[in-house]
């Protein structure tokens, strides 16, 4: 990548503060060190770098796929909302009301060598920059959609959005953010119902066998629900310092935008009815997630089916000849590399130590390094740097160091490459479910429940729970806790499961919620 | 698709205007019958229908590559750029003054049950929607750039931008679009200006080997240059009215940008410079531009390798066994081309005469459709049928049509469709170039000009000029033409390179000009 020189050569830590130190300054280290983001001169709008941006292209393309493969169909709407239409669905609109840019003009004109609005370029109708598509979208259908055999339309957007959010940080909550948005419709209830559960089960898909982010899976509560919807299902993953982050949202939207939108079909008995729509969608808060639960003091760490480059070899030299030779045999090791469909990046800068090189390479995330001396040649081994091993109870640094350093017989460092990658992307899901299950509790008291969300305490908690809006009120306003999701009772550990008492107010609860801090 | 039951069958040119009867409307009408988009609620945005954007999304995939072969990466900029930060660079400013969006506020209030504008989130300073993002991207630019080690910076971004215009047309000018922009940093002037020359020969590329439209390479004169730029070079492309769309452009800005940004670099010498920048488009207007040179009075005609869907195959039959058994064979073929990288439908819907759905492929551009019937099972042959052969002179309709439908030996029509696709695009290409051939003309003098572009004349014109910016004003009044570009030498035929006297003023010419008239 050709700004990677803007990198000056620090220590391991140097620009990163440790996550016990400052959780939240950690992660602003991580993405400004990583090179994945960067603050802009908009207030609460990012610039996606380079790296980040193929980080969310990897993603796209393995989200996009399973769109196509499940039969959507990508198509593009337009950017702004006329005001009146907006309004339409009066839910949908006053869970916007408060995020919402608006243009009011469309042109500048200079006065007085000033360059201003052109107070005569008033617009009739206020246009909503979109924070979401379904107002747009809906007026749409109604020309699309005459009859049951029109249906179901099956329709997804890549697209940037925009919620004009107060308090934003980079990934996890900006001003704009590009997502993508699924909207159908469907002739039945039961038809949409099950096309929710779908993409949910395909986000939950995503998220654990690419992203490597173990996720809970269930309902919203009707006070956590998007605006306009009847179900709204989750998926939650944990980030390190144990607060949830809702990943992705499928919901059951019901009959309400094709009525407020007017969509009707002619149903296979010739009977005017109603369609019933869903939306889902995921965002670059994503690439917020993946930091938060793999990365390190030393920096990024990524899952090979999400890394840009899964192999970096750093050839070692100290004379001119052994630069030559030791660059010649890494560029021979990246061509045998590349054959077997791995990413490979040969760092062959000059000027520039290798241990520089190495954390740089660290605080980016690849995840293994090839080092190669004059005595690798000899050898005709390779030195084989893994970015993370799991960590060993009881186990000393040195052996640790052993674990991640290997020196292996070149052709079956080689051959061995791409099970190398599957092992790092099935020990990154085990060592983030270990993670999980660490901060993890069954809760039964109100004073269990106080000594585990204390502080900065948090963690998941499993609770019964049979309080009213707004007891989930007072308990996220003494705790800072909410309900993450009423999960799928599959989602629930065997431990927990079955009926029990509310922690809050003692009454009957006929299955456990997940409680924790949240993003 | 999902989409497409929504179509109703019709003959050949039901809902197509022919070409000759009303070019402008038979345009309108293949965009609207091959379901590739709509206009929106919003005046001038329309929206991508899945047919239109999956044709973009493989044009984007093609550029994509060749932009990361040349060594580019992709990031992502806001859509927002505060209007002081716009005025900077003075020039660019009033290039766009007149077609911004402007955001002006952030919140929705309910005021008497109606939702309105909060007229209390007036924004300090106006957002201006981004018509180009050169200004947002070099004052980040000043951040990364420091020394000769940051150059060259080399970045693309994928993105919709907005411009206000008040005549729109679908694809071909619509507020707002979806492009991509290139946007880089180089040391030198010639390190940039040789960027400028890359990009448009992948422009070139794309347009000629992906898109099967020839074009010609040229220079902007001053009055069509970019708004900020030192030099602007194109790509222009001949529709099948004769009018000239500008396809593509690459810009050389200078130090334009870097100056009004402040973006300096120290360079070998330890001096301070200012960094030289390109920038390059492309957008969805290339889709118009396909339809424009290819299509007929059927509907769409496409290149495959922008085919979403290479094959439709229709079974025929009058029986339930029958329909089994073409159906089971349509099915076995599918297979058989998908194992050679070739994209198939099987249109095996009920209640539909074969007919409409010939037409209705035949309108959305699939290039070849395959027929099945009991008698081809019998005779273990396949009806292929091309969208599309090249007019012979003098050739009967019986005769061309002989050549369009062809009953081929089932393994060899299966072993033939890479090859024949490959035919096809290398045919369109070529359909494309006879045909701008014969409505170009080399031009000498006024009358003879005036005789080609008088009425609804046009084509292109090699015309030795050598006029004033208030001469083309004079040429564009009087005859609705513009001078295109100032070509490469190489661009000339050769019957018409060499020096000459300019037919307007008669002042000495070094080589000739393109003038037409133009989308």
């Amino acid at each position: 990548m050709s700004n990677q020189q803007t990198q000056q050569p620090v220590t391991a830590s140097d620009g990163i503060t440790s996550r016990a130190a400052d959780y939240g300054q950690w992660y602003l280290d991580i993405v400004k060190r990583a090179d994945l983001a960067d603050h802009s001169s908009v207030r609460g709008c990012m610039v996606i770098k380079p790296h980040g941006y193929a980080i969310w292209e990897k993603l796209q393309r393995e989200l996009d796929d399973r769109f196509k493969a499940t039969g959507h169909v990508n198509a593009y709407f337009p950017l702004f909302i006329p005001l009146s239409m907006l309004a339409k669905e009066e839910e949908h609109a006053a869970g916007f009301a408060k995020e919402c840019a608006v243009v009011t003009h469309y042109r500048l004109k200079t006065i007085d060598g000033k360059v201003t609005v052109d107070p005569e370029s008033k617009l009739e109708e206020p246009l909503i920059v979109r924070p979401t598509s379904e107002t747009i979208i809906w007026a749409q259908y109604k020309n699309w959609i005459q009859s049951y055999r029109d249906l179901p339309l099956l329709i997804n957007q890549w697209a940037n959005v925009v919620r004009w959010e107060m308090r934003t940080r980079l990934f996890l909550r900006t001003a704009e953010f590009l997502w993508q948005e699924g909207h159908t419709a469907h002739a039945t209830e039961s038809e949409a119902r099950e096309e929710v559960s779908r993409m949910l089960a395909v986000y939950a898909d995503v998220a654990e066998n690419v992203m490597a982010v173990p996720v809970v899976r269930g309902h919203k509560t009707e006070g956590e629900r998007f605006a306009g919807a009847i179900d709204t299902q989750c998926i939650e993953g944990m980030m390190q310092d144990g607060k949830a982050l809702q990943m992705g949202t499928s919901h059951y939207l019901g009959q309400n935008f094709a009525k407020s939108a007017d969509v009707k079909f002619l149903n296979k008995e010739g009977q005017l009815e109603y369609v019933h729509a869903t939306s889902w969608g995921v965002s670059t808060r994503l690439v917020g997630a993946l930091i938060m639960t793999h990365s390190d003091d030393n920096g990024l760490i990524l899952p090979p089916k999400l890394a840009p480059i899964h192999v970096v070899i750093v050839p070692i030299y100290k004379t001119p000849e052994e630069q030559e030779r030791t660059t010649a045999e890494a560029q021979a090791v990246a061509v045998e590399l590349r054959a077997q469909g791995v990413a490979v990046k040969v760092d062959d800068r000059e000027g520039m130590q290798p241990g520089a090189k190495y954390y740089e390479w660290e605080r980016k995330g690849v995840p293994v390094r090839i080092e190669i001396g004059p005595r690798d040649l000899e050898k005709g081994s390779l030195c084989v740097v893994r970015r993370f091993v799991i960590e060993q109870d009881g186990e000393s640094e040195r052996d640790l160091r052993k674990r991640k350093k290997q020196f292996v017989p070149r052709a079956e460092a080689i051959a061995g490459m791409p099970e190398l990658m599957q092992t790092l992307q099935r020990e990154l899901l085990e060592r983030a479910r270990m993670m999980r299950d660490k901060r993890t509790r069954i809760i039964d008291t109100l004073d269990d429940y106080e000594a585990f969300f204390k502080g900065d305490g948090s963690g998941f908690a499993w609770v019964h729970w049979a309080g009213t809006h707004e007891d989930e009120d007072i308990i996220a306003k003494r705790f800072e806790t909410s309900i993450r999701c009423l999960p799928f009772e599959n989602q629930i550990p065997e431990a927990a499961r079955g009926p029990g008492t509310c922690i809050l107010t003692g009454q009957p609860s006929a299955q456990r919620v997940l409680m924790a801090k949240a993003y």
